[in-house]
């Protein structure tokens, strides 16, 4: 069996949280960590453009310049993996060409029967006004992968802890993504919770369903 | 069991892809779709703190409505469910007061115990600097609770559409939200797809693992 059923899932996303504190002693295996990765490539983006770059940092000695970057919060360093969610700064036609060659490539068609796509793609994203706000368009995006990765690793038994409580352009600096045409826009800290972390046991603070899902 | 295997999880994201056309004469069971509001209120945000509002739209009448504010797309009408993700246009001292009041409520502790983050919410997300793009960070979260929901519909084998090319001030007028302190900033269709939709067999686009994913 492939899915879960729905009281599974709901199981899954009452037990997730955002971790304070990790258990440094327990990595994810690596099979599962491979998954892991490949649900952060999967993740759906307006016209599939994937306006984004998933860094998984493992060096020890980045991810301490990272932590005060961070509040010095622990998550950062102790946390069995840790991603930062990077977007495209800007969408050019290079872009666009990149898309549409990768689609052709993929999917067996000549570019050129693409060539409708990429038009609406230009119009919107390059020369309309969503040009204008473009940076913002592509964070947005991002947090589709960032709420992605979060329940996908739930559905998996796996931890995870957002980070917007980060410093952008310092981890930039870090990361020599100043210039690389992505930005940092959010991180996310994957691994296992610490028996220690007492909020793992604090109940889940959410709005009455009532209060947050209106019928029309 | 309440987990997928890892090789489960990426089944359902591999099945999962925007669908362009719904089979309108199937209904999503009643006792799923309420997993899956379930899911909505369960979605993950910056300090647990919800700005936003989600619209499932029952009435026949209000969705043929937006779909002419939806570049006449079918989903709107056709699938099974539809809703509408709207997030705060501001955040305020009482939308402090509300959500530390709920927190009290919830695990039990005095609302004074919790004036340090209440001002650690005030002094970044209504006097801070992020107080002035405070209704794009309120999208953003938005699209965590959407990421959340296209992953949680696909791990229980429900399809969906994420709808960005949508009018949202058009959207806000229809549903009646102008001046209520939300806006609308992106859709979902859900449902099933149907057997005649092409795009359900089309090799999904993504850019390979090595393109998108950095190792630090």
């Amino acid at each position: 069996m492939t899915t879960l059923t729905p009281a599974a899932l709901l199981t899954q996303l009452r037990w997730r949280y955002a971790v304070k504190t990790f258990d440094s002693g327990r990595k994810i295996p690596a099979e599962t960590w491979k998954a892991l990765e490949e649900t952060l490539v999967l993740s759906p983006s307006s016209y599939g453009l994937q306006p984004w770059q998933f860094l998984v940092v493992e060096d020890a000695a980045v991810r301490a310049k990272l932590r005060p970057a961070s509040w010095g919060q622990s998550q950062v360093t102790d946390a069995s993996h840790y991603v930062v969610f990077a977007s495209k700064v800007r969408i050019e036609e290079a872009d666009l060409d990149r898309f549409v060659a990768r689609t052709a490539e993929v999917r067996g068609v000549p570019a050129e029967a693409l060539a409708p796509l990429r038009k609406m793609m230009l119009g919107d994203l390059v020369l309309g006004p969503r040009s204008k706000v473009i940076a913002d368009w592509a964070a947005r995006q991002t947090y589709i992968a960032l709420g992605n990765f979060m329940t996908a690793a739930a559905a998996v038994g796996i931890d995870t802890c957002p980070m917007e409580g980060i410093d952008p352009p310092k981890y930039d600096e870090i990361l020599g993504l100043a210039g690389s045409g992505h930005q940092t826009v959010v991180a996310c800290a994957a691994g296992f919770r610490s028996a220690a972390d007492k909020y793992a046991a604090a109940p889940k603070v959410r709005y009455a369903i009532e209060d947050v899902v209106r019928r029309v």
